[in-house]
């Protein structure tokens, strides 16, 4: 993992990167999506309960994650926390093929005010994100009297390009009331854009995961049912965005630095050269028929898994055939291949 | 987070650290669990595929969490990479306080090969783990001719100071014999120790999370059924090591650094001088149905959501006055209490 | 189970029934909740997929269940499907002692056009159900456009009566709009009457339980996200209700007809005489530390788990000896408590 | 449904059986998968607590249910109650036509006592379930020592024709010993017979469902860890049996007694004389883009949704003569296909 934070422009914004590491073994996964998270507090604080722990959350469903500590308090007037989530973009944007990510999918999540933030860099950013995530999210423009300064009803802002919308909420939130949501996914209806919305009837006001770990030792901000929205949300996200490719038959297309008998025979299955280095020695392999189990298992193992198929002398012997063949990178092969 | 690297003493052992912040908002936090992952791949190599995957799924879970990438090949006879789990123990439990950890919630994780490592350390360990979760694991001695190097059942080693015992394997595993997870059950039998089993009918071997993110791309890596042993190992290891505390009712014990109008009003009510402060401007609040609710609210917004119970100016008065009190430190706080 | 069909006062009426067997193994669940089913189908049909399917799922959760197949077509105007409604949980709370439903747990759930029937009861209703679940309810006056009768719009209708409710709806619907169910969320707000709500973005009209079970054989009417609308539904009824009591240590409660050795201790050992007998003939039970754990189990088990505490003549004398005390009903046990 | 019971033929056992309703709309359900269910009680009694719950379990699975209360106490000797399991399995075969049974697709399931006679069938039986479930089952010889009678090691039985098993157990079970399931487990192994195993850690015997509502009101008795075993044992069956068909595309495939306006459009659109009746007097439909969308849709709502395509006179008149069309059985139409 990469783990590092920028500044942006606006005096003590700073966008925190949590990067996955690459891996030849996850070739799949080189490039993912990424999420790009406002904590809630009220334009006040950005919440700790709402940053880290929803990171990890998404992190562990295979994204890179982003938090992004925005303008507060006397620098809380819009537009300014607005141009710093849409800077906030522009960046993950711009640096998306340095730091693995495809930059048609990155989502915007946020909580309370948030929430309000992500809702209006989707529905009046200058830049969008892909998807919308909002936990109990301000909307309407009375939850300003509760702010710093005024905010605009981002449900008016709705339009044909604000993205797929997944919101969450509780009936019994008295601080930011349900009412909120609901008047934003009427906006989105009616505005034909696609959107899920979970409410839960119990759960107070900024229960981040709902979760013992994320709840601060207080008993209301752990519900096991309102719990359920992270789950909820990241099979949403992942039905909006696409799962990660796993469609390969057997497991054995990697790319390796060198042929030998610790390679799964797979590898060298694919290698006219290998292959017939390995049935000259082994012409058992031939009518197997666990040839498709092996694949997967390096060539050393499915000797030994055979009861002993070659002397140690013959298995070096081959090892050594085999480490002559030259190795095609994979971006040669698929190219000979299209 | 921080995330960093240490060199262990055998050449090429090293420690990843994934260490999760503490914050002032989750108090019941600041000592977490940990768990040490050891990846597999047959002794010969630490797949990328069950390390930094794993790690991520367990700090999702609110734990800190280690990979210890061991000694391997020419280096794998035991005990050497024994050595190498004990040190990684060692190291963790001596700078449990600096790290945050709990030293004696700390689970040792491993799969394949290394959960055959895994289990050696919770069996035969100079240093044991207090929890132990093995994913497909070799245990049985006969796993060793697949291996660079003969290898101990460890079923046998297992004694009455071997830890609890989460094990997943399944059926369908054709490299690693669900035998060998029958026989570590088994033996956590006959010596008395808890465990929990999942035995899945399908899956091939090395599924890591069985997820389409882990999958490295290969369809048979993705299963939707033996995915769920993560969900259900979190579980377990909730239930063995006790879950985040989450038992204060509301959620305003929280240190501040200065009181004032923006700080929630339960904290103020905890602070006799505070408390008279704001009842001799809102003496309304004395009897108000809803002053449990608003516990958790800054003081500010209880008076806008009141209606504008104070004047801009007199809000402003209170808040100077708050400010004049003097703030006591948690720990001076919970000395005076106990 | 009892299964039958009572005929309601309206021609081709009919309310089916199914009851859960009591037990006396099972005394906490003598008196259950229950739910009255209105299946979908346009006020012209009952469809046969939103009936019976629906009743399993929740008699399998321990309700009784009813299904009313409520007036159609040229009967559909209202009130009439509202006056079968109301003469159904009429029957249900007149029989609710007979058959063992505690007339204050009676929850109407209805799809699509039984939705509306549903939402009509609760916002409406001479007599109410105690909690509403409605699955992609027609709401909305616009909707009797597709209907053999106009329809009230029932969110008008909320009031303070109406009891908490469940709401489940697609984004996808083409047949009946989300903006139903949303408009009935915001009645619900606006009357301060709890509610749960959850919109999946995919799925058309008419899913059931989603299943393919439910389908029809249809690809479009099994959708593995939308189907978690039922687990939602279920645990949420079950918040709104309360669970069935299990709140006894141990399990050894139980009314018997005859004391014996084929008695679990526990039963024994609440009556003083039985505790007697069982001592003076095995006063190694008095200090045994898995004394407790024996208290589920047969007197009988326990003398062989205990390696033949007692011959078999022993043990039959016993057996005769406990026969004769005389057992008292629980009531008489209960009233003798209180 | 139906719902009655069946003597067999020795005294005192019977069968009762839970069949559901086949209806038109579900003609993928018209042949379900069945499942007869054993309940425990040391051969001494069948616990309601594993009977009826157990059944309605599967029912809302959509499988036919059957529960076998089996010859107990004096009669329990070996083979015995497995001659009833046979006799009960044999019933159901002979009238799975009468019952919309699958025969191939008869599953045995069984706890404590029960579960040693599912074993017993599956592994000795004259006739054989097609899948076995286990529920903390008694397995081995030594179980008899708290028996009314012997009982044969069913683990020592296991073949080659023993079905693919599912078990269950906690390892905290102090009654049945988890060294039952491991035994049977082991044997399936060597016999090469798939298998599923989840054992919990914790939990007392006799769990049945492990919830509140079978519970008997006993706290040991609800179980929110232990009580997942019955969503991955019911998954795990439908594996193995294949859940119900649902590959149509759309929903129209439905077999009606009359041709009509309230019929859905696309199964006018199947029978070529209605579609060419509706085209004539709605030619705009040909190139609808919505048409897909309204295949499932009867045509009079198509009209309605439409704007009022037609007037009341018109949709009558169409009404007229898409009655005079002849139905063709869908028998008859697949006889023709094929």
């Amino acid at each position: 993992m990469k783990h590092f934070s920028l500044d942006l422009t606006n005096e003590g914004v700073a966008l925190t990167a949590y990067l996955l590491d690459s891996s030849a073994e996850m070739p799949n996964a080189n490039v993912r999506p990424a999420i790009l998270i406002f904590p809630g507090g009220a334009y006040r604080v950005c919440s700790d309960r709402e940053a880290e722990p929803i990171a990890l959350a998404f992190l562990a469903e295979g994204y890179h994650a982003f938090v992004l500590r925005y303008s507060l308090n006397e620098n809380a007037a819009f537009p300014r926390p607005l141009n710093d989530a849409e800077e906030a973009i522009e960046r993950i944007r711009e640096h998306s093929e340095e730091w693995g990510i495809d930059p048609d999918r990155v989502a915007a999540c946020g909580f309370s005010a948030g929430g309000h933030l992500a809702a209006a860099l989707g529905a009046m950013g200058r830049l969008r994100p892909n998807a919308l995530i909002l936990g109990y999210p301000c909307i309407l423009e009375s939850m300003g009297g509760i702010l710093p300064a005024p905010i605009p009803d981002v449900s008016k802002a709705v339009d044909g390009r604000t993205p797929p919308t997944f919101l969450f909420h509780t009936y019994s939130d008295t601080l930011v009331p349900v009412g909120n949501s609901l008047a934003f996914a009427s906006a989105l209806e009616r505005a034909k854009v696609p959107f899920e919305m979970h409410v839960f009837q119990n759960g107070v006001h900024g229960l981040s995961l709902a979760k013992a770990s994320t709840s601060g030792g207080s008993k209301a901000m752990a519900d096991a049912d309102a719990a359920k929205w992270f789950g909820l949300g990241a099979a949403w996200l992942n039905n909006v965005f696409g799962d990660f490719p796993a469609d390969r038959e057997g497991s054995w297309d990697v790319e390796v630095e060198q042929f030998g008998v610790d390679v799964p025979l797979g590898v060298l299955w694919k290698n006219a050269e290998c292959k017939r280095l390995v049935l000259e020695r082994l012409p058992v392999l031939q009518e197997s028929p666990q040839l498709d189990d092996a694949m997967g298992v390096p060539l050393r193992m499915v000797v030994e898994f055979g009861g002993g198929l070659l002397t140690n002398e013959q298995l070096d012997a081959l090892d050594q055939a085999l480490r002559t063949v030259p190795v095609k990178a994979n971006k040669e092969r698929r190219s000979e291949q299209s």
